[in-house]
């Protein structure tokens, strides 16, 4: 028998056999945005009035709905909620200015918005056919609790779940189609992976949007485990929140454990978790000395993952091994900044030029309404991740350049030719390159090369405060450099790796 | 993209990331059959070697291989290497009699038979185009270790990877074809919910052949850890194995704890496994009493599991749940009689009569050459279990009685209509009737229930001899009762039910 994968199993497992358990602690002394602590039998009768909502608004099933939230209750009621509804969620990253919210918006041909409280004022410009700010006037004007509830459609299982956008190789972000297939198989092969289960205590580190907090709300969900929100990273209150509530299970990129190392050092008493909490770090892998200290000083295990937008994210997987327990910590440490063996059905190779490629169920179905970029991604049947990388004798993958001239700066994708876009359209700028350059803190900063034009008086100051006008705080450079040229090659690119050379020297190991 | 979902994605895994990791630990003592201590990477090379023999024997894609061993690594390695090669194993319960693995090799249409020395003699009438006995000549006459090896073949999801025999309501055995997707997901959704992973070890207590292992030579393969061969069920030599090699996982049937806390009462010293080793158990649920002593008495974690040969086997997971850690022993115990709750994609309901129905990934693709029982059991979409039960207010499953005429003793299948039809051979035998009734170490045991005929002196050990002389063991009656007469409905079925209920109220609780 074939019975579709898809993300209503989550919800309808939590729903049977965990009703009464706890499923998510918000965010307290939130007042517009909080939902109460929530069981699953309540997560499920909310899931079931924003499909009666839908019904009666007139969002038909493939319809996308677009939400900018920060980390909530109500975005992972939305994550399973309207996937199980047969539509098509669309979580946009709440750290975007209004102009890139509004471009996805558009893009995805969404026909609902909805809005963090918190960020309505800051959007007050965007629309869609029907545009709601979650809170008590979504629950009385969209929702509806007093139909009778209906089963779960039931899509086909490469039917799209998700559309995920993300910055890439070019200026302006591509939306990546998730399937319900793929939302299943990532979900499930990393909650086995991770040895996910009902006494699991999830602290969500992760922003939720991002690759849709990398599946745990779904195997989490799945798997009847407490989720305790949070809405920003703050090491401080990472280890208040991991003391309260018994976590044991965080996912995060480096800058996030970076926080948490630094606020251990003013922690009073006995620091929470030891031998209880692990780990999954992903973007940019951190320093061994980070790693180390993890292990060490915080007494978590480590986890390391790699994987990309378009891979739902998991690819690989890297935790140590039985015949590893007994190394000597940094030599462990070393072995954990690798990516890792592949997942459960992942095939990697290594082309000709050096690039990952990959095959697998977490790949995506395409870019939305992009058939170029998505014949180019997967052209020869494998993914091409435009990663540059190695597999070593135990199987482990090693990245060891980012091909693509993606910037990763505390775990969000930054595109380089979208700065540099934002940057050219200033006065006084003849060219312009923007790189990532290793940062101990972020993993990586963005930092722009200049050439300024003849005559031009342009500050480094002007061109920082150009871009945090146009763009995400986190996507403006940090330091400007000017140049009297940049290397191009023969053909006129230009040579990104030789500009990040000279910083690859001076990071930390 | 879609990748499809198969039985080499274990291999594959298993030979990529853990190739230096010991695979199996072969049944010592055995010099026919055994094969030492093996890696992953010497197991991918031997599967790959049945590959090639495969290919050289002119054995195409999608023919049935069949395989009578005990528990073995040259079993392990091919119920990985059979379907990984395209074709479809056949794996067939070491305890028939030789007319019986007759009926199975010809109704498969299997072209080759591989055969456990052990088992060569009683089976030297049965024949395929191919017949091997397993060990060192199938090493030189049948495998291929000097061909060039080539990528796994690459089935459709849905092609047909096993077909496993079980005794059901008919005389003859069904076929139960079991698909790579079926295999794929019944692994890997049982990985997730044991929490599996490459630090376990675990122990085969349970029948390999048997829903081929449960699903755990699959997934334990593609996680990396260790396996240690059983051959023979003895419970000192369980809990000395459990010592020696550092267990930490097994699965049976209810006999085998049984055997196994017999044997604890002789154990010299401290008793191996506490805190460490979870077992799973299926088949009818174990009394209370036993369940409390599995935790007390040896300090091992009970799981119970719940599913059918038809159902890859799973259906349902019972696991104490963090709400239900501070209860009473007794009382925890009491609810892991339960089934459990349905696994990650399964959805159960209680039909009109009673009956659990099942929709899941797991269920059968069909019976092998057999539409009308493949029509029947899945009319209207959902898998007719053939068992009655209930489902609670926490979501979970109970089953009260099994509807169809099945036997389960000692974790083996029995067909009391295959029984009845062979009494009924014997002279002097008017009518008869095989029921299971409750019993303290095999789960049930199988009793008939005769009418003589006039005049006749046919005794109970006449029939037990007979059955013996046709039967396997485990299927011959272990009492013989003499009736007047047998209740039947008003359409002339016999009413087992009310045979049954006489022996359901000595059943210990």
């Amino acid at each position: 028998m074939r019975v579709a994968l898809t993300v209503a199993d989550f919800l309808d497992r939590a729903e049977t056999a965990f009703a009464a358990a706890t499923a998510i602690v918000d965010e307290p002394n939130q007042p517009a945005a909080a939902v109460p602590t929530t069981t699953y039998s309540e997560l499920a009768r909310r899931a079931r009035a924003w499909q009666s909502g839908f019904d009666a608004l007139g969002v038909g099933v493939g319809e996308r709905v677009a939400v900018v939230s920060h980390n909530a209750a109500r975005l992972q009621e939305l994550l399973l909620a309207v996937p199980a509804s047969g539509r098509v969620c669309v979580p946009v990253n709440f750290r975007l200015r209004a102009e890139e919210v509004d471009y996805i918006v558009r893009h995805s041909g969404a026909s609902v918005l909805l809005v963090d409280p918190e960020l309505d004022a800051d959007l007050s410009g965007i629309g869609a056919a029907h545009r709601f700010v979650l809170g008590s006037r979504t629950e009385t004007e969209l929702m509806r609790f007093d139909t009778e509830p209906r089963a779960w459609s039931d899509p086909d299982e490469d039917a799209t779940a998700c559309i995920n956008y993300t910055s890439g190789t070019t200026a302006r972000p591509k939306g990546v189609q998730v399937t319900h297939r793929n939302v299943w198989i990532n979900a499930t092969v990393f909650g086995l992976h991770l040895r996910a289960w009902e006494q699991d205590v999830y602290l969500h580190t992760l922003p939720m949007f991002h690759c849709n907090g990398w599946g745990l709300p779904y195997v989490l969900a799945g798997l009847g485990a407490k989720q305790v929100v949070l809405r920003k990273v703050d090491g401080a209150e990472i280890l208040r929140r991991v003391a309260e509530h018994g976590v044991t299970l965080m996912c995060g990129a480096p800058a996030v454990w970076n926080a948490v190392l630094d606020a251990a050092q003013d922690w009073d008493g006995e620091l929470p978790g030891r031998d209880r909490v692990r780990i999954v770090c992903a973007g940019a892998p951190p320093p061994t000395r980070t790693i180390a200290r993890v292990e060490s000083e915080l007494g978590w295990q480590f986890i390391q993952l790699y994987g990309l937008t378009e891979t739902s994210p998991i690819l690989t997987f890297n935790r140590t091994r039985p015949a590893d327990v007994a190394l000597p910590p940094q030599e462990r440490a070393r072995k954990l900044t690798r990516a890792g063996a592949p997942a459960l059905g992942t095939r990697l190779r290594i082309g000709d030029t050096g690039e990952v490629l990959a095959r697998s169920n977490t790949v995506l179905a395409g870019y939305w309404n992009n058939p170029d970029a998505t014949a180019e991604a997967l052209a020869g049947g494998w993914f091409h991740t435009g990663d540059g990388g190695s597999l070593d004798d135990e199987g482990h993958l090693t990245i060891s350049d980012r091909k693509k001239d993606v910037i990763i700066t505390g775990g969000e994708n930054v595109s380089s030719i979208e700065v540099e876009d934002c940057i050219y359209a200033l006065p006084g700028v003849a060219e312009v390159a923007v790189i990532g350059v290793p940062h101990p803190k972020w993993g990586e900063t963005v930092v722009a090369l200049v050439v300024p034009a003849p005559g031009s008086t342009v500050t480094d100051q002007d061109i920082i405060s150009h871009c945090k006008t146009h763009l995400a705080g986190y996507k403006s450079p940090t330091a400007v450099e000017f140049r009297d040229s940049i290397p191009r090659t023969a053909t006129g690119k230009i040579q990104k790796f030789k500009l990040r050379e000279q910083y690859r020297a001076a990071r930390p190991t």
